[in-house]
């Protein structure tokens, strides 16, 4: 399962020494091909880490032959000397690939080896171990590693998260760590997709930014946004099939959702995963603006913590935003019991059952037909304390 | 002291019922002139709660008599009922007032009365209670009425908050509730504030506008904006003096960057409090898009809650702006430790001290000349708790 899923890759997962209670930190994805083909998408935020920089470059040449992650260190604000050493495990990576003969598509060349890191931003790795972590990880490569390589990504993940979803001689699989997204991100996101499917890079690319678009960007654990996000999408060509796009997009677009469900489910600290949904909005943009603003409503986030449909504090957060609306106009159902009709006192709010974990919230802004879903979280006292003591 | 530490002013505060557990919960405070004229600034959240909608009507003119606050009750999202409560409100204090004679200026009318509410959004206020609780706040009016008016507008707040700055021959005063801000706000902020001074209006709002715009509208304790935050500036002109304007102006400045930092000090269950100075930005609008990013991040605010020096979240933040700045020329000090240098690793982070409630983050954008400072605290389970049972 998970990146191994699909045919032409193997992968490993291996405890290299670079966390400190010596669980597993070091995974490693291989492509074997025919095909190279890959497409990647990156976190927006402008304070990028160092595999971040790295693995845009690699990725603009449309080829990745090797995924390298760590856990253990985000290898963010590393300055010069972390680029350096993104560079020297890349290398590493290629050469140790090599040597053990892994050459069936005529070596690897380490500009086609993608990095990603994740973990405390602002300390350098530890390079000896982990380019020693580099050949054990190598050694271990198997066509089942999926799940060890799964495992080796996790930070503050209790469970490690893997989908797939098979087409018609082809699959579509992955692994995703974090508690969080891709726009916004809460700790840091790292995603690597696979198909044996025969696909070039460029129709890689399209399907994986649409399936990002309205899976893990709209995904807002706790509004914050990580310096490392990453998601891979890499085609092996080794099932000789050539699906049809809307099928592969559909596909991709299936895994990427399934993944980023698992994300909310697993948000640090989470009781609830809320899923908002704006109805009759007059654009996109103004539905997911106003879904993501209720989305980063602290208090609101807290009240859903105490299982209170407080749904004033959803106007509130509607309120803040440019979207079209009249304020009279407005509506909100907490899980279908609309409580809030015409911008006041709808249904009786004690017909809400908050008791179960996912929490649905409907803002109908009666302003158009357009729509979107945004997945959020609740704050919890647990957060807190995750949070407050992470680096410490 | 407070809003009858200048001289034309009486006020009372007073419990009318509407809070359940039989605390004050109305305030009335009244302006005998010679002058009546009177600023204000409302929330800028397009969801407007009735007292807002009705008071920004008031201000129009120019004139306020008399301003009657409740707590126990926002009045918002209450549809066309809340707006005729509020109309009601102020009715029966103009009737009353001139019933008891207090007609130095010619009698009250209903459209110079402010009207000011605050506690849960989506219900309807005990209107009989209120209105006889305006006729005992009437009788009970006295030249040191101050602080009781102070105390009847708190919900959650620890403390009743109050601030007086004395000029030449003339003074201002005021009261503040509340446990956030104007632009953006935790809970509702409302804020009255009084002057002998003998100012017109026009001069009175450009005084408030240009002092809310760097106090209130620079606090940031949880992003959140209500649907009633209120700051009136009400001059009886009683002390016959016509003060310098920069000196009147540097008054009003000083009492709302005194209550506001009142504000922060007793943040819903926040343990520190954050200043965040943003400098060398390209321009102010940048520093202050910066400081209000770096003032909304969770994930940093738990750590500063966790007393953990977490600098590589202050990055992630900036990163998340629009602002003019080069990744690897920012830095960054917290308890004037420069951990974050040329955006990588600065001076030793066990440097930093954090035992203290006041924590300083300064953020260098190395861009330009301008500068801003925002005011914000941390993210505690505390918060949490007071917030997920705050209505229920």
């Amino acid at each position: 399962m998970s990146v191994t899923a699909a045919q032409g890759f193997t992968a490993a997962g291996i405890a290299a020494g670079i966390k400190e209670n010596g669980n597993p930190d070091l995974a490693l994805v291989v492509n074997h091909g025919p095909r190279l083909a890959a497409a990647g998408v990156f976190t927006s935020n402008r304070v990028k880490a160092a595999p971040v920089l790295w693995s845009e470059q690699v990725l603009r040449g449309g080829e990745v032959s090797a995924v390298v992650l760590n856990s253990g260190g985000a290898n963010a604000c590393t300055g010069p000397q972390g680029f350096q050493d993104t560079h020297a495990t890349a290398e590493k990576t290629a050469e140790s690939l090599n040597t053990a003969g892994h050459d069936e598509t005529g070596g690897h060349a380490p500009g086609t080896v993608a990095v990603c890191s994740t973990g405390l931003i602002g300390e350098l790795l530890p390079m000896g171990k982990l380019l020693t972590g580099v050949d054990k990880a190598v050694a271990q490569l198997t066509p089942h590693g999926g799940e060890k390589a799964a495992i080796a990504i996790k930070t503050t993940d209790s469970v490690h998260k893997t989908a797939v979803v098979s087409g018609d001689g082809w699959t579509v699989g992955g692994m995703a760590k974090g508690a969080g997204m891709l726009a916004p991100g809460l700790a840091t996101m790292l995603v690597v997709l696979t198909t044996d499917a025969d696909v070039p890079a460029a129709e890689l690319d399209a399907a994986l930014r649409a399936a990002t678009r309205t899976t893990f960007d709209r995904v807002d654990s706790d509004g914050c946004m990580s310096t490392n996000d990453t998601v891979l999408l890499l085609a092996s060509g080794a099932s000789r099939v050539v699906p049809e796009a809307a099928a592969f997009a559909e596909a991709v677009r299936a895994v990427c959702d399934d993944l980023a469900r698992q994300l909310i489910g697993d948000a640090e600290g989470a009781s609830k995963d809320i899923r908002i949904e704006v109805i009759h909005a007059a654009s996109e943009d103004d539905a997911v603006e106003v879904g993501r603003s209720i989305a980063r409503n602290n208090l609101l986030k807290c009240a859903i913590h105490g299982e209170d449909p407080n749904w004033g504090r959803v106007l509130s957060a509607i309120g803040t935003t440019s979207a079209a609306f009249e304020p009279d106009r407005l509506n909100v159902a907490i899980n279908d019991v609309w409580v809030c009709k015409n911008g006041s006192v709808g249904e009786d709010r004690s017909l809400v059952d908050m008791r179960y974990r996912e929490v649905r919230i409907t803002a109908d802004l009666a302003a158009g037909t357009d729509s979107a879903v945004i997945w959020a979280n609740d704050l919890t006292a647990d957060y807190v304390h995750e949070n407050s003591a992470y680096s410490s």
